[in-house]
């Protein structure tokens, strides 16, 4: 399917804009070794089948597929490590991008993250005055590593 | 998606009827941890996702998408463990019941497997004189381990 260029950075909560038109995603992960990840995400009412090769950089291989609900959430019950991730998304405009911000939930509560899709490694893009550390290769931010070790046991 | 009962036989190559119109297959697995397998297929022109569960006795939860052949070839090469199963399968058809003839190619060359798939566990069926031991539960013979554990290494 192709590639995903994407960077993540913490926020400053005080400076965050009101967020508004947030939808939850719940995901969970089938157990890999070697760095690749294969997702399942129930976004509303829909699922997706996401499998993800080794980050290098910014950039990932990334093949996603629709799914019935009904599918994600048997794979979720039946084939995922016990533990998923919960989160709200809320979607941020700022100077002609647009950002994700990830407001997390459950055993991740506390934890938020922007994250930018770019097109290239190396397309610039203005930092809001609401993000502060970047942790794009920081693999404790990886979703994936967030069942097995979430935020509130850091 | 739903449940998939299968049984597995090894065969008696000189009491194999003629063998027909067998098509090719390739497959590769990310590799996994826990029994949940994800298979890469390409069969012809076609190609499949296949994401199966612990198999119980004859019975594995199972979900299969079908995907481009060129997602298949970029997974099989980028995301999948190093070895590939190869092999002609034929459906050869005995009293009611179709039955896949998989005769295996490169690492496993030598193998030839027999599998009949049911609607319920206790499903009676014929056994054609051309099958002989069955290996539905033994593990060496799965082919997410034919692929570290081939069969011209046993």
């Amino acid at each position: 399917m192709g590639v995903e260029i994407e960077r993540k950075f913490l926020i400053d909560e005080t400076k965050l804009p009101t967020l508004q038109n947030g939808y939850t995603i719940k995901q969970g992960y089938i157990q890999t070794i070697d760095h690749t990840t294969v997702r399942i995400r129930v976004r509303g009412q829909e699922a997706f089948l996401t499998i993800k090769g080794k980050s290098q950089g910014a950039t990932r291989l990334e093949f996603e597929y629709p799914i019935s609900l009904n599918d994600a959430e048997e794979m979720l019950t039946n084939l995922c490590h016990a533990s998923h991730v919960e989160k709200t998304r809320y979607l941020v405009e700022y100077e002609g991008h647009t950002w994700e911000v990830d407001i997390f939930e459950g055993s991740n509560k506390g934890l938020m993250i922007a994250e930018i899709e770019l097109k290239s490694e190396d397309e610039a893009f203005p930092l809001p005055e609401w993000v502060t550390k970047e942790v794009t290769e920081d693999v404790r931010y990886f979703n994936a590593n967030l069942v097995e070790r979430p935020y509130t046991s850091w």
